[in-house]
């Protein structure tokens, strides 16, 4: 298709898809339903006073599968069916970096973790190559622009089941891309629990890769955690209680009354629908540019995700 | 410095600086002095209602220098001291993208822009190297990583007078990390005039490079942008018009009454220290990393920006 554009340049050619309108277009089969098991539902409080933002305040976090991170995942799993973090709150909202939530009285250790959560080794902050992951990525080195390795100055990265990735040669860790879902920590060697949480509201910190652990994606909703106040404190904690946005419960969806259960679909970063919608995001010929970029980080290549149909 | 670090990593070694640590300990001659006639200052309206975030809401935006973008600046510079802005609004908040402002009506025409406003070229989303430019960047095409030319899998980056660029042979452009600001437009060949600005919220859209007018950045004040709710129209445009934040005004800091001139500084891309700095962005081995990235893109390397001491 590429090479068709370029041959016909010489003549008036109608613009291009944009990267939305073929997602539009993408075949019912190019979409991967989302269990609502592995689906995070966060409900934070309604907003105070009157305002054109009320109403419910409700975040969709998709977990990441097999292989990666399952021990953090697991005790996340825990922590929910606990209505652990029910009466919590958002503690923290760094501009351009992220948005964090658990007991903002943590290092007091007066809100008890339930029993049975699992220490997990910081070796788990990536993942050997192992079936069926092993299957996929091959061509880890190369340089140029292909839909599913892209090499950029950080390193090499794909996609996988729905996934942004980084990889070396023999093995592979999640990317911290806007909306990437993550877990707090104290120093090394600690690892965190799972119980404190954030997500990427700014430019994708790719620092952080390999040195915390990322277990999913607001996959919904993230709105409501990116448009909250920025807190004044350092590292842009709130510096006031009455500051902190109060979380009223976190569910795994499949624990929901099944009417009330959300249905998403990814779009299967396998599918030759995904390859076009990456292509078209790293050189856009849509009407509105004149000049395709060449090329597109991972974190420009967003996963489509919506409602299930 | 690094080769020592290499060469002791056997023995016990301290944690090597953060980077906000390397900009602390800058010199005083690392930085370069921004003068106000350089700086715009936004005023928005204060939050209605009560808030622990009432007060003032200032934006200050440095202006690009030479040869970068000067058609749209001097137009610009004409809309500020035409107060054209005042009683205009921001009127579109998309989520991970911009947050834009101008005359929400635009389209009736009803508000009649300043003359002499200059229709700029296609061509000026570039700028061929010539002197004092051309004589810095002599490393473009190289791949490893180095502290002033970076090239990621979108194209070679670097930093030029305080500010991210992208190069090809022979021209050069800024690119749009988080915090630049641009020049809204129609459909192409329009370039926009100035009036209608954004300021990017979220991961760097670099397949606006070249296609779009970047003026600018955000260098104090963002979260009054970005944690802004999002419209819910299409393209985060505002559905209702009491959504949007009114501007009180745009002034170029230079009209300011002298006490009232912010007075701000960067830390010099020619400097050590921004050398140290991005190598510590993009090698993190203060205490709380264990795996250096080993890179980092050009918009994980922001310019300190602070007020003059």
């Amino acid at each position: 298709m590429l090479t068709a554009l370029l041959l016909a340049a010489a003549a008036p050619t109608p613009a291009a898809l944009a990267p939305s309108e073929i997602v539009a277009a993408a075949p019912a089969a190019d979409w991967v339903a989302i269990a609502p098991a592995d689906v995070l539902v966060m409900e934070l409080a309604p907003l105070a006073g009157p305002s054109t933002r009320s109403g419910p305040r409700r975040v969709f976090i998709q977990l990441m599968p097999p292989p990666f991170s399952q021990g953090w995942i697991g005790n996340i799993r825990t922590l929910a069916v606990a209505r652990w973090w029910d009466g919590t709150s958002i503690n923290r909202v760094q501009d351009n970096y992220v948005v964090q939530w658990g007991d903002a009285n943590a290092k007091a250790k007066a809100k008890k973790l339930p029993s049975g959560l699992a220490v997990v080794p910081e070796s788990d902050y990536a993942t050997p190559y192992r079936p069926p992951f092993a299957e996929r990525p091959k061509d880890v080195g190369r340089t140029a622009y292909i839909p599913d390795i892209y090499v950029d100055n950080v390193g090499a990265t794909g996609t996988f089941s729905g996934w942004p990735l980084g990889f070396a040669l023999e093995e592979a860790w999640p990317v911290h891309c806007y909306g990437m879902v993550g877990v707090g920590r104290d120093m090394p060697p600690d690892t965190g629990s799972g119980a404190e949480l954030y997500a990427v509201i700014g430019h994708a910190p790719r620092h952080l890769d390999r040195n915390i652990a990322l277990v999913g994606r607001v996959i919904e909703g993230i709105e409501h955690l990116s448009s909250l106040p920025r807190g004044t404190g350092a590292l842009g904690f709130y510096e006031k209680a009455e500051e902190r946005t109060p979380i009223v419960s976190i569910r795994i969806a499949s624990a929901l009354p099944a009417a009330e259960q959300p249905r998403f679909e990814y779009l299967s970063t396998e599918s030759a629908s995904f390859a076009a919608y990456a292509d078209a995001r790293a050189n856009r010929r849509d009407a509105f540019f004149i000049q395709p970029a060449g090329g597109a980080e991972i974190c420009n290549i967003p996963v489509p995700v919506r409602r299930a149909r």
